[in-house]
């Protein structure tokens, strides 16, 4: 056994999903390779770059630190471990940043181009929303039509991104608790515009910049504002042009693909794209019938799947890991892609296959695709063209094997902030927060736990997100969820109604029995509720806001933790950066290449607390994440004068690690 | 000998700097660590890194590509050596557009609050400049005076960073030729705003997006026209501040430094900074008398020094690679510092003697140091803090040993693009390019060759840079120089008369006397003619544009050559970048982590030539370099009919490598 062979890694357990253990065992017997292989491939991974003490930002490097040698404990301009390795963090922020943001920035310009009559494809859907986040960024209301209003509306969003004065960022300032905008605005890191913040801390990280580590980690939380406010002014505008999400039945896993269909897979983010394709297929289900399909399925992956099945019920296939075994069925027409998230080697794997991979973006192209440049004012002419190419592509597939598995689940999503409060206003009609506040005062609820993120080839695919959610269940925690970590539990049916009789505990089943009961839902109530695409975790943050503000304290002070157990993307870092500064503890399953500084992971575990109320976690072992979650949301409502019996039931001190 | 050492490269010579290497003998002696030793300590640096096929943009990494490996021949994502390489320099790119735009942002701020009124500490102080960039950029001039005109340009500035419109950027389209401007439009890469730029090559070269690996580079290209716009803002708003640089005369090397004087560096980036502790020194010379001084000495390090050196006359000490030295000769009693290139070393370096270091910018602090929160309504009061601290610690330093080199060189600097033309009208008053063009036309002169960029330790210090420029000037290649490189030429007196002399070709050699004789300059004229800091290279773009429009060609046709024989940090590789999509020749020592992708390297080789014109040279040995670019030079000449006796005295091909 080689050196090499000995610093390998055992194999993890690839999957806890039958569905997607049953498509790789189909690969494995043909020696098709998929992300699971090339990360074994990858074993053992770099040690220094995993703790983040590699440095390439200059061309004298890469540096990296050994802190035996004097000479090497430092690069070549003499960055230390906590410079460097906050540089590179700050960086990771940088790049979610500007991915959430430009989504952003997109809705934002398709609600520009409808309001000004420049595409006849999209149009305000939803003018109550319109109205009331036009009142809420401080817009007259009265008197205005629905264009009128959406066009000052997209052009205060589009100000957000490009202000070069020192006003704070609207949908920054307009969302968050009077305590929050104290604490940013002492901190000096109120961000002015958001593609300055991305570009200042490009700067910031530079070679020859800034050294001092809680001054980079607090830019990179400055840049993390900034994200949040892009993630809210896009899911705002999304809300305005596609509809705010209410409860909606639909199903998810492999198994919602039907052979007998045209098979239509929408991957990535945003719902422009995604909307369309939902509509053209509707509009060309004649012609799939005509080339012998029972007609045409579009099913979701990863966020746009979020995005399909929160507005529309399409059914959810997988999330970002499994994203390669949908087309490994064999049984998928068409993959169209817009954004983030798109693994590379869906085009490879294609190949084997019919399957026609289709990019629409012009900054997400994979050569050898098809490529259509996707516009708003041609929008369901290329949606149509696209849907043609997966009839076409269904042809060929006839005669050839399908091997898709039966494994599915009842899902209920479509858990806006507006409708998770129109459900607690069957509860408490005047105050509906104040339902689920009373039962955290009370005892009855633990508090709420946000699950977010991705999936990551580190660790057992969506095992993390199910273990930690049914052990906070068990113990009476609310459990929300958005991306990859909702698809994880749509998949396991966690929200399907049966999950709560399963695995919620007294409190929590009758607190959604209750809730159920009120509101008086045909279909029942899920045990996690999806609040939608990774770019919608602000619903979250707003729904902790209603928390904070009718408990009357600031969010550090909410029994309110997230958790990323299976974080990947940068995405997930900067989400997780903007948690810790909203002041909620954040559970985040790997670390984001921080261990190579202790100083830098004591910023990030314990001055952050000190200074903003929130705080990371980092911990692998999700019966240990738990565990801390549960003991972060146990000493927030003793805090606030609730004594739980089983309080001691982990066996940690309550205090520890605060 | 281990296999590490063995893998280890040998220690290159230093630097051909005598004054430099004397330091580097006493601190040997002393057993002081810099950044020769820490770069030696690196070795053996990383291959993967060093290949640019190490990725850690997600955290699933670091994945590191190992071609024989089916499945370690990609990322876990599937991302291939193509995508992963061309990711990596993207994002360098944009980092370098950060930093050259964010520093024009703050002229930009500076000029709008002396416009508006805000300061008493800076005012225009170049009507003329004022007025001529104020037409050139559309703007009515008559009938305004300087505030109200002045507010107009800076607001228009602003605008070039946030505009949220499809309007491409104001200071690209007004400044380049209309070839140039057809060119870009034709590739889709023309930049609507500098910072959604930087966001938008973020976003695209984030996990899960862009593959096509011409369309992250072409990506890449539009964010390095962005950091031009960004540079060029930068330099017609710092000259109408503090003037246009004309000619000057001074000096440079570390024997500069005069140890019965109060020695006063100032190191980085931004004239806005170093213009008040001029003035503040000025102001506060008999204070230093009071302590026992001669007098105050204030010296510029980097791209400050060059800013100091081209308007106000003040000697450089040193260029970037030697900044720890000036430190090490015991004579600086303060260092202030704003932004870019400073090494964090200074400070453990300063606390072997008395030296203070002052940062003075929010992004730019290094802990332990003093900072002096440095802004423009209290800019003066604060250089007068800073300058009385280093009077303060001048008299601490009394009785202990200062080793100051003797080695100095006489510079004449000054040469802004206006500058060079004035001298060029004394040859040709109604055009005075085509003096310039002339020469070229008849073989006379080869051509223009711009040298930028900065030091690297993997490069002797300063040896590419003065052995390509002697072998240039040799074969009557016109010289240009910014940046450090500029800062390698003055301190070896290639920056003086003399040079002419010992260095100049036949043709050069008449060509700079007979420009001297026409101007009737007292002081004489240099070898390599001294145009700005680094972030003033677009002056040199403007030199290019009149030279191309006189001759009636585009860019790609005019016989101009740029090099950065020591390039170092990102802001090298993004004007690196913008002069390829100019259409330029560019010969680059160090490979910014491209060589893990041939295809890469062939897309900044060749596919850059066919589509723009401009394309990389990666030529580590000077001697190669200067052939390379010579011949460059000649293929160009040779296409606009010029026919050079020696056309074949490198002996290679005309067309080789093109």
């Amino acid at each position: 056994m080689s050196e090499e062979d000995k610093a390998r890694k055992p194999a993890p357990m690839r999957s806890v999903d039958p569905a997607a253990l049953a498509v790789l065992e189909h690969a494995a017997q043909d020696g098709v390779l998929t992300a699971w292989d090339r990360y074994q491939a990858q074993q053992p991974q770099c040690g220094f770059g995993s703790q983040g003490i590699c440095c390439r930002i200059c061309t004298q490097g890469p540096c990296r630190l050994n802190f035996r040698k004097e000479a090497q404990s430092k690069g070549v301009c003499g960055a230390t471990a906590y410079t460097i390795v906050a540089r590179n963090v700050a960086r990771m922020i940088g790049g979610g940043t500007a991915c959430h943001s430009d989504h952003g920035r997109h809705v934002a310009h398709t609600l520009l181009a409808a309001a000004e009559g420049k595409t006849a494809d999209y149009a305000v859907k939803d003018p109550a929303k319109l109205r009331a986040v036009a009142r809420r960024i401080g817009l007259e209301v009265e008197g205005k039509d629905d264009k009128a209003l959406a066009r000052e509306v997209a052009l205060a969003a589009l100000e957000d991104f490009g202000r070069h004065d020192d006003t704070p960022l609207t949908w920054l300032m307009t969302t968050i608790t009077e305590g929050r905008k104290a604490k940013f605005h002492n901190c000096d890191i109120l961000p002015t515009a958001i593609d300055r913040a991305v570009v200042e801390n490009m700067h910031r990280t530079a070679m020859g910049m800034d050294n001092d580590p809680v001054d980079i980690i607090f830019g990179g939380l400055k840049t993390a504002l900034a994200d949040f406010a892009g993630m809210h002014l896009s899911t705002d505008l999304s809300d305005i042009l596609f509809g705010t999400p209410v409860p909606i039945v639909s199903e998810a896993n492999l198994g919602v693909i039907d052979p007998a269909k045209v098979n239509i897979a929408c991957h990535g983010h945003n719902p422009t794209l995604s909307e369309q394709v939902v509509a053209a297929a509707r509009a060309l289900d004649s012609e799939a019938k005509a080339a012998g399909a029972t007609g045409i399925n579009v099913v979701g992956i990863c966020c746009t799947g979020n995005e399909l099945l929160m507005r529309q019920g399409m059914p959810l296939a997988t999330n970002a890991a499994a994203q390669e075994l949908v087309i490994l069925t064999g049984a998928l027409d068409a993959m169209i892609a817009d954004v983030q998230c798109i693994m590379p080697s869906v085009k490879t794997l294609s190949e084997c296959f019919h399957t026609r991979i289709i990019t629409t973006s012009p900054i997400a192209k994979i050569p050898g695709s098809y490529h259509f440049d996707f516009q708003e004012a041609t929008a369901m002419e290329t949606a149509k063209a696209m849907v043609r190419l997966a009839v076409e592509a269904f042809k060929l597939r006839q005669g050839r094997p399908a091997r898709v598995p039966a494994d599915k689940h009842k899902v209920i999503a479509g858990f806006s902030t507006e409708a998770m409060l129109k459900l607690l206003s069957g509860l408490n009609p005047d105050r509906p927060i104040r339902a689920l506040n009373d039962a955290v005062l009370s005892g009855q609820l633990k508090g709420v736990c946000l699950f977010a993120g991705c999936n990551n080839a580190k660790l057992t695919h969506d095992l993390e997100h199910l273990t930690i959610a049914r052990k906070l269940a068990a113990e009476d925690v609310f459990l929300l969820a958005t991306g990859c970590a909702a698809g994880a539990f749509a998949k396991a049916g966690l929200m399907g109604p049966a999950a709560v009789d399963a695995y919620a505990g007294p409190g929590l089943k009758r607190f959604i029995k209750d809730m159920e009961a009120a509101a008086g839902t045909a279909h029942g109530l899920p045990l996690v509720f999806h609040m939608g695409s990774c770019v919608d975790n602000t619903r979250a943050a707003d729904f902790c806001k209603e928390m904070a503000d009718d408990l009357r304290v600031d969010v550090p002070k909410v029994p309110f933790v997230a958790s990323a157990p299976e974080n990947m993307h940068e995405k997930a870092v900067s989400i997780g950066s903007w948690c810790v500064a909203m002041g909620l503890p954040v559970h985040v399953g790997v670390n984001p290449y921080l261990e190579g500084s202790p100083l830098i992971m004591g910023i990030a575990t314990q001055i952050a607390h000190d200074v903003y109320g929130g705080y990371f976690m980092f911990e692998p072992d999700p019966d240990k994440a738990a565990a801390r979650l549960l003991d972060a949301l146990k000493y927030r409502t003793w805090k606030l004068g609730v004594h739980h019996a089983a309080a001691a039931k982990f066996g940690t001190s309550l205090a520890a690690g605060y």
